[in-house]
């Protein structure tokens, strides 16, 4: 059994910012799992574009409201508690943060914590080991 | 992409209450994601015994305090928001809220739904459909 808490994933090389966002993964490719599992804080009025080819992902809205929009369709979705979205189909999107939005993502295959946001959005894959 | 809203989850056959828990499924197998997405309630002054053979679990805390018991070691971990456990090694294990705990969990393989829990605790793998 693991045992992961947010306050000290806050405090070690798990925790990652940027752009007005900040991750913290609870979980990673190491602990085994199949799947990673991350709290990820996006700041009031923010916007981001991200397109993640290599990875399907869930978020999961806890707290805040904002958006995300299809980029292919161009739908837009309302963000409240409760509601989930899932890129099934790597789908290209913007999520807008109407309010600070508090979230749980989880990707698979799992983030290893190597990656970085390339040029499109993406997570470019891990370099090997 | 897919979005889902945990109000309209609770008014369908993806809701699922037993013994002092109610689980509403966002994500199942179907879905395609690779893992099933779930949030689970459970009620002030239970105690469960769970042991998931056929899968591995992360519980990450959104609110609530209780506490874990690995029943391999009797060691017993402190639940709080922010905490996640992951049953990494399909560890047996007695789950107490000490309040109402409204938990995110996640499970690989993918729950399909037609899983019930046995009398070890366990979720008997899927009929083939």
């Amino acid at each position: 059994m693991l045992i992961k808490r947010l306050k000290d994933i806050r405090n070690s090389n798990r925790n990652v910012t940027d752009r007005g966002w900040e991750s913290s993964r609870l979980l990673l490719a190491e602990d085994g799992m199949g799947f990673s599992f991350h709290i990820t804080t996006l700041a009031a009025g923010g916007e981001w574009t991200f397109h993640y080819r290599h990875h399907v992902e869930a978020v999961y809205v806890v707290s805040g409201d904002g958006s995300v929009e299809d980029l292919a369709t161009g739908e837009r979705h309302v963000l409240e508690p409760g509601t989930l979205y899932a890129l099934n189909d790597n789908d290209r999107h913007t999520l807008r943060a109407d309010t600070e939005l508090v979230t749980v993502c989880v990707f698979n295959p799992p983030v290893t914590g190597a990656e970085v946001h390339d040029e499109t959005g993406a997570y470019r894959p891990a370099p090997a080991p």
